[in-house]
């Protein structure tokens, strides 16, 4: 009975955690109502109090569970698909591409949307989204680290996988901006272009 | 009479779109009330009602002031200070890291925050969002033709231009996600690299 219980409260606060998430994604964080979140979830306000006395503490679970989420969901499919690692950091970003596709640009990158909307007031919730980016640089570094030989010595990695956020956040709100995927998918290409252009020098730079 | 009635009228309404542009731009479109606007403007809620039916009446107010600025606040004064062409891109860019570091990076670009805040839920303010984001890239794709005989010729000044404002964008997210403007200055810095290394080419074409 005390498992059963425990499995219940576990349920509830997931449920609510999921309904946020899936709120605060398609109409922001601001927009969303405590009752909305409820009915979503299916849960009574009292349970809501329990896990989550703010709706602040609400986003900053959300925000937790993408940084858990980012490995399982966002990288590994793709690294366990692809293995040249210049492959690898465009498959990454084709996986928005078709999330894209999939919402006809209606929905975009939540921890960018996030970012904009809730950075300046929320400053638990900012060093989340930090974390989140971080951890997705990380990723794109480690593929530029596994390029090694072919980039050339003097790329800074840190910059260039910020970099590569960068395209993707600015693509991403371009596409929703003109419930288009081509602003997207062209900045996915400059950045392909100038990778191709660096590598380049990299090969010169290893024969010279 | 007649006269100082009508320059009154205009005046609340540039007081209303005023004050909601900036609330806008620190709070986010849902987290701004109405009563904080007339609050802000000095106005009553009857004047507010008599130019501005509704809140989404007032976005697309303050987006159609965003068109009308673009040119005369962000562009024509680096174009006045700046000749060379590629130098006019980056001194635009230049004033969006001013703007961080006059805000601590609390402040973005207005036009990128309300494209992922309202796209999606206001649809006429997703066309004005879109039109401002034309004018801006429009300004730059004058900036990459006046560069003409530089730039190879195979290059698509479309989708540079529309690269510019993706690494803008994407770079301001960034520096408010971590409340640091390096973020932002170092895409603009692997921008001004990708630049360098596509006018190269464009030199070694002409030269064969």
């Amino acid at each position: 009975m005390a498992v059963e219980a425990q499995a219940g409260k576990t349920d509830t606060r997931a449920r609510l955690v999921e309904a946020a998430r899936g709120l605060f994604l398609k109409q922001g964080y601001a927009a969303t109502g405590i009752a909305q979140i409820l009915k979503e979830a299916d849960a009574r306000s009292g349970s809501l109090y329990y896990f989550f006395p703010t709706k602040e503490d609400l986003l900053l679970a959300v925000l937790e569970q993408y940084k858990e989420l980012l490995w399982p969901l966002v990288i590994q499919p793709v690294f366990d698909r692809v293995s040249d690692p210049m492959e690898r950091i465009f498959g990454v970003l084709d996986g928005y591409r078709r999330m894209l596709l999939m919402t006809e640009c209606a929905q975009g990158c939540p921890i960018g949307n996030l970012a904009l909307e809730v950075a300046e007031s929320h400053p638990a919730a900012r060093t989340l989204i930090a974390e989140n980016f971080d951890g997705w640089k990380q990723a794109i570094e480690q593929c530029l680290d596994d390029l090694d030989g072919r980039l050339p010595a003097d790329v800074d990695r840190k910059s260039l996988a910020s970099f590569v956020l960068t395209v993707m956040e600015g693509g991403i709100m371009q596409a929703r901006a003109y419930r288009d995927s081509a602003p997207f998918e062209q900045g996915v290409a400059q950045l392909r272009d100038y990778f191709d252009r660096i590598l380049d020098d990299g090969s010169n730079w290893s024969k010279g």
